[in-house]
């Protein structure tokens, strides 16, 4: 039986159990069976014949960790670090909106997943568990605040707020978000937020549930310069990051935007 | 029910309705169950294996316009303009022939859609419709006509001068149909024009009905050179235009050959 | 029903009908109804996974013949020519054994069809028709004899002698022989050559019929240098061909196989 | 009727009999009918979504052995040789862990077969038969050992010397399994050896029987470095081998790592 929690006639997978999986397909595969059809298009989606979405995978698949060969090394180890924190892996989450659409625990149960990986998560301004809520799902580990930064420079100091009392290492400012992308799984399901956003229900007088992406990010600050990522937000770093990668230069970018981190403290 | 006009036992769709489509592939799949077979491998073929149309695509796919991020830019745009002409999207409309094929109402629709989409409608010299009647489906609109050079120079006058007459903003020469390509679709539909030309109908002693694509180009002048694109056409600007890309060098080619243009005034 | 000579068991169609096609693959398939299995699989095949197959027909898709815009050219025309030889198509016929698999006419249709289409019949050593039979087949059209050089130097000769007398243009030396290829079509089919070769037959104590290729080329001569290319073989020209393109450099190595062409006279 | 042998559970084909194919993946197909699942996952499979397999066979593709046209050769040959040992093909075996899985004969009937193209055998240190038993099956040929050195360097010293006693001609070190792959198909399968490896039988107090290929990599040397195939092994050669070609070089690799030859005697 399956067993869901219905908000605004969404139903949100409560199921807990052991995975039986190889791979990445494998999970997309069982979230297809569980996540209703509006949110896995949400989730899973990308825009304009999903086009960059596929470079961006060609690119990843690309890029390789080859071993050194007779190093002389006696454990091999991906261990690394970003702005000094100690990852056990060199992957890092990039923030994800409304991690609720796939599950009711929200962002809370990926903090946890990140924090037992020993990587880092990142809470996106548009989560659907409050920052406190997620902070507190893993404590002492390492995280990320994103911050859509809206026109409403209130909402943005209260948001800034809230991380830097919760312990966010960082700011992640996304800054590709001005124009929203033709994301076609979204027109076809006809998608609409189900969930309240929890930072915007706590913070901002504007609701998120029954609207689209598009109409979210509109609220979303228009003119991004550099000077909006070296400002002091009072977190260790801020980070400019893009979801898009330059599919033409696909291979080339993918360095250059990682070193595009400014302001760091 | 299917709404007609029958010209010539050729069945133009006469329907006008909402469209749910979300991109290009599903409006040609759209037309295809409405236009006949004969007039749907018109329009949509290429030549040879349509190795060029692939190429075509795969060039048009490839060229991108990514955002420029942290550019303190409010409400992105992307309107430009050509030859001094405002356009509110980067695209503009290549002339192309026989649009009566797709629907009854023919080029004067096509020039409607353009003038709600903020850009240029292209009138083909082998056009359904007339000049007068395409010009006048969407008043104030800037459009180009594209002309066919005939052999015969009085018909080629008489369209500049209609052209010139009812406010074209440039005349486009096409320059590579010296010889018509090999359309495998109309081989294989034994494809010949069923509706007349409005434009060979009014000012030419030759028809166009019930001859192929390769009689009709026949008729056009063989031994075009700069200097057909350089003379007086009394438009704002004579555009050389060629519908095919070199295949083989096509990413490099595709900006020199809209550098191209010459003969601006 | 089926008109067909059957010579040793195989079944050689006699059919001549006119072809509703459109392009090579549609007359492959039509070919595929009519030509037993063995014959089929001997002429379409290519050996070792048909690797190289499948790069020599990307390096011909990918070699293009662009048109020259605004040239001024009132009739383009592909008409060229070779060694002085005129030819209404910029493309000549590669030597090819056996056509008898295919029809019982052999050589003198393809000889015929070659003539019609303005362009040159090579004729193999190794045919199913004579030389004097091909010859006679299209009178006054150029023609090139292909020769597996023997390691019997009267059959060479008596080859070579025919060919003048009937007039060749040329003799094309195969020199990429010297070991056959590994042709699993051949291997599947266990396939042996059921019809006579006639100019084996003529001018060879050795028979060809229940042979498979390999078998053949074994009788033909090891060790072929340039000076075999140089010497005198009376006619305009000697050309060395290969039917492999290099793989892995196919673009550059097509246009410099051409180049090798040595011996003119 | 299947004719096998049983040991823990695990079906080993005992049948021989001539194959009727003609490439590789003919015979693949043939194996996969006969090879319990377990096993042929562990020998067909690659890991990791099987990315570098695929560019392993890409490379192997695209490395050509193109034949030089016109050289006055007479018996054109692949033969050469390697550290001074002939071989009848330029392709000779690499190390592959438990035969067994494939065949009742395990490596000793691979050493026959070696022997018989002409071509070097390598016998694994995970083999399933002793390395006493693969050297008996093919006398007077030539073979390597290869050694996953282990921590125990009683088991090192054991398993070279019984391969100098039974005349290999070089010890080959692999050097990329300090971290074992992510072999997918085995956790599938989850494959554990079913059959005991004879040199860990023979020399070590530890067993392979029950235990997957990661924890038998894991009693493995982890801290190989080039002094350790500098040392004397006491055969004319030693070689570093790595089973993986770098997937983003491998064209340039591919040649590189065949050159990492080092301590030749």
């Amino acid at each position: 039986m399956r067993s869901v929690t219905i908000t605004n006639g969404y139903e949100q997978s409560d199921r807990e159990q052991p995975l039986d999986i190889v791979d990445l397909e494998a999970l997309e595969e069982l979230a297809r069976q569980i996540i209703p059809t509006g949110g896995f298009g949400y989730i899973s989606g990308g825009s304009e014949d999903e086009w960059t979405k596929a470079r961006n995978r060609e690119a990843f698949n690309t890029a390789q960790i080859p071993p050194r060969m007779l190093a002389d090394i006696d454990h091999p180890s991906t261990e690394t670090s970003i702005f000094g924190i100690p990852l056990k892996t060199p992957v890092i989450m990039a923030p994800a909106a409304a991690q609720g659409l796939a599950h009711s625990r929200g962002e809370a149960a990926t903090a946890e997943g990140m924090a037992a990986a020993g990587t880092i998560m990142s809470q996106s301004t548009y989560g659907t568990t409050t920052i406190e809520q997620t902070a507190a799902a893993a404590p002492g580990a390492p995280w990320f605040f994103q911050l859509y930064m809206s026109t409403d420079w209130d909402f943005n100091h209260a948001l800034i707020d809230q991380a830097k009392k919760f312990g966010a290492s960082a700011v992640v400012l996304t800054v590709d978000s001005t124009q929203g992308g033709y994301r076609e799984a979204d027109v076809l399901n006809k998608f609409q937020f189900p969930l309240p956003m929890a930072n915007l229900e706590q913070f901002s007088s504007r609701g998120s549930e029954g609207k689209g992406i598009a109409e979210i990010y509109a609220a979303a600050a228009q003119a991004i310069s550099v000077d909006d990522v070296r400002q002091e937000y009072g977190c260790r770093t801020t980070v400019a990051a893009s979801s898009m990668v330059d599919p033409v230069h696909s291979t080339c970018c993918r360095a250059s935007r990682v070193r595009s981190t400014v302001g760091c403290r």
